[in-house]
């Protein structure tokens, strides 16, 4: 049978799920999604994202790529999907791409938010961190101006093991004072496991005052140090973003 | 005893509640404040809400008062009353006030925001109208341009009876576009009953073209009629302020 690649780009709620990625007996965002497009199509379907949200962690606009039959009904398929997945799964957009396009491979960047407010928080809690201190805005921006460039970020990744590396490209970072909150906006060619949850930390630590911007910066220098401060709490990060080159190769 | 005027400043999430106010044998914002108030005063507490939003209706800054004991610990207070309410109130500030302020007959004006998006919402889903469906911004805005003024909202009024009547005077109407989204932000000296959104379902209806802006403008001359179309649904509403004259007259 004929296949054609097509991309999907995918809001999500992480609240209760286990992740993006597929693993057996948990529920996934992955996991649904396969089992959503599997019963229109009536085959086994694999999709790949192009980042792997931890548990918790929530996604804007996650992309993901599939290789379905060449004549299937994209618009049709897309309501069946919609309506076949969790409410708290919304697919965006699916749409035809070059068989060349890779959702990960073909990423050139990835962007997150990390929301924060330092209060209790009632309306849209499962999206914000809910710190009962107040760091400094001014020392964590400190932090945050020290990060544009290639660092080695060994200090900031979870996983034991990362074979591709732990150094990364970051674009932009900035903290942004709105709505009563504080969100961090980061983007990079790539994040390693557990990074952005990781800087947020280290960068609340410095902004209470138990580390400083130096303290900070050293952390930067790849030596794979402990004394990045507690991980911040999956249920403020979202992936915003992925970026492709031009418009993501749609066809 | 003596007892103080104080202030509540409440944020919450209606999703799980029958509303703000205290009703036999049903959770409501309301009662779950007098609740966790009662404890750490060891006595009943009645308070007393600035608007009776209804079950679904969410809060960004929900106002009350309450009488409380002249020598109780207001900074104790806040920090007892926000552990032993559920995660879904959260109090923002408690503070003296006058003896002649009044939560619901001080305020001069009260803020609504209506949010909705045309496609399948997941992140934040619990506080958005998601409406298949793209109604034209440009008639609801040619809606929301006839409301500043006093109208007779009779037709907008769900309850029976309404003692006080059905006129009010908006202060601002308007929709913006933002973030993907449709929001109607509205300023009133005062609501009736289910107003917001029985004029967002109407103008829904006008922006789909089932009803024309000139129905609509027919609508605000009183007569009690039918044809405001379907009621938007309760998740998309929030109350966002609640105004005073002067700062809420706090002492």
């Amino acid at each position: 049978m004929a296949l054609r690649r097509v991309r999907l780009d995918i809001e999500y709620d992480g609240t209760d799920f286990a992740g993006w990625q597929t693993q057996p007996g948990l529920r996934t965002i992955q996991g649904e999604l396969e089992r959503a497009l599997a019963v229109p199509l009536r085959r086994p379907v694999r999709i790949v994202g192009a980042g792997r949200t931890d548990a918790g962690v929530h996604a804007l606009r996650q992309v993901a790529h599939a290789d379905l039959p060449a004549d299937c009904d994209l618009s049709r398929l897309f309501a069946t999907v919609n309506a076949l997945t969790p409410a708290s799964i919304a697919l965006l957009g699916l749409s035809r791409v070059s068989h060349d396009f890779h959702a990960r491979r073909s990423a050139t960047a990835r962007a997150y938010r990390y929301r924060m407010a330092c209060r209790a928080v009632a309306y849209g809690r499962a999206y914000i961190w809910s710190l009962r201190q107040r760091p400094s805005l001014v020392r964590m921006r400190e932090c945050a101006e020290a990060l544009p460039g290639v660092h080695d970020f060994a200090s900031f990744c979870v996983a034991r093991s990362a074979p591709k590396g732990t150094e990364c490209r970051i674009l932009t970072a900035s903290w942004r004072s709105t709505e009563g909150e504080y969100r961090f906006h980061v983007s990079a060619n790539r994040f390693v496991h557990g990074m952005v949850r990781r800087l947020v930390g280290a960068m609340v630590e410095v902004g209470l005052g138990r580390m400083t911007p130096a303290d900070f910066r050293t952390l930067l220098t790849g030596a794979r140090r402990r004394g990045t401060g507690p991980t911040a709490p999956a249920c403020g990060l979202c992936l915003v973003e992925v970026m492709y080159e031009g418009a993501g190769e749609q066809t």
